[in-house]
């Protein structure tokens, strides 16, 4: 198996958030995909160590943003590269609560998509969230991240709770 | 709901091909991804309207083609916009049979994939087919065709099974 192959799947980088009580999270998603026009459903695979995979398993909500391709290297760090359970991820960032009430980071989001899970498939490393869409707005105009352009382009480092990371890749 | 958001949702597209029997059929997809690390999992979103999506049911084997940037809409409508109910999609192309059996149309792909089915998520209009991976090689250099690319630059339309589909936008 060349596992080059499957580098060459497409996907973009998004900002996956989350709330339980007064407790805001969020953390850096690439295998996102909508997977059904009637209902619409997204589906979103997030790692079991992830706080943000348990705060989705308890609250059964998300919010998606969808980031812009000049999203800085820093931001994507602090949803990706560090664990809500030591710091708190929305401080010192720009951000409100949509109409149904999950936390939406706006710095870099194009776009921003509520959800609500309505079935949960265990897929070993990660869980994959089916869930239905309950709002979607445009933020403003631009070009979304895709995962090529970070990781190719910007040669930035694809984290290890990525479903998408691989050892030899 | 403002379905532009929903369409800043990035996809690679392939062809996902399979065989019942004697016979070959193929689809082209856009909902694909890498859902887990440990086992390396794939996550496939295809119409219960399609024969593939029948025969993938049946054979519990499907291969992904990853197309690349300059793959022409021919080629594409070949898999997308005709049903294998009516025609051999795989007549007058070249492809081959991998290590596990699978049809790989070879024209315009810069990598394949072979899985095998292990779970079946029911989500409405399409059926989310979990999958381990066989095997996964590379066949050239190249760019992949991505959805935004195909929809946004090339203008070209989206078929109505596709999970990806709305109807304004």
């Amino acid at each position: 198996m060349n596992e080059k192959a499957l580098t060459l799947i497409s996907y973009g980088l998004y900002v996956i958030s989350t709330k339980v009580g007064e407790k805001l999270n969020g953390q850096i998603a690439d295998a996102l995909c909508q997977v059904a026009s009637e209902p619409q459903l997204l589906a979103l695979s997030s790692n079991k160590k992830n706080l943000t995979h348990d705060m989705i398993k308890e609250s059964k909500k998300f919010s998606v943003a969808i980031l812009e391709k000049d999203t800085p290297l820093t931001y994507i760090g602090r949803f990706g590269f560090r664990s809500g359970r030591e710091t708190e991820k929305f401080e010192g960032i720009n951000y409100f609560f949509a109409e149904n009430g999950l936390p939406i980071p706006t710095d870099y989001a194009l776009a921003y998509i509520e959800c609500e899970v309505i079935n949960e498939v265990d897929v070993g490393s990660h869980t994959l969230f089916i869930a239905k869409i309950l709002s979607a707005e445009v933020l403003k105009e631009g070009e979304p991240m895709t995962y090529a352009y970070y990781r190719e382009v910007k040669n930035w480092k694809v984290p290890e709770t990525a479903p998408t990371y691989h050892k030899t890749g």
